[in-house]
């Protein structure tokens, strides 16, 4: 079971700083061409739902894993919007 | 609490789903240049982590769910592996 919520944690937090060298990436190039604005519209209202949703259960990791998340993901949205 | 579970998966559908427009968008175009390759690596690392663990609780949603982003972000990645 430890092995079991070890593998939970580490996807975690894989899929959650995956987005930190995509917000880099968008940053440092301003090259957004690529960047899909349906995707970070969906995707950060997605991970705002997730994080009421954890406030909801009261779960302490899904609140602070999208939270960093979400932060990330608004970073490149707003980095879309403004060059585009 | 029927409340809560309908937020939780509306919340799933809308970060499985967010990447459709994403692996259109890479199709369509072939701009792969504002895309992160270190995203797409560890996020779709991260995703077959959760679908591992899915499978070790025996949790179909987190199966499914998972299963869905996985081909869609693998796709954004060999399109950014071909098209860099």
């Amino acid at each position: 079971m430890i092995t079991t919520d070890l593998i939970g944690y580490f996807s975690a937090f894989l899929t959650t700083f995956a987005f930190v060298p995509q917000a880099y990436h968008s940053w440092k190039t301003r090259d957004l061409s690529g960047v899909s604005l349906p995707m970070y519209s969906i995707f950060s209202l997605g991970v705002l739902g997730w994080i009421v949703y954890g406030a909801l259960i009261a779960s302490w990791p899904i609140i602070v894993a999208n939270s960093v998340t979400f932060v990330l993901a608004c970073a490149v949205l707003c980095l879309k919007l403004k060059h585009r």
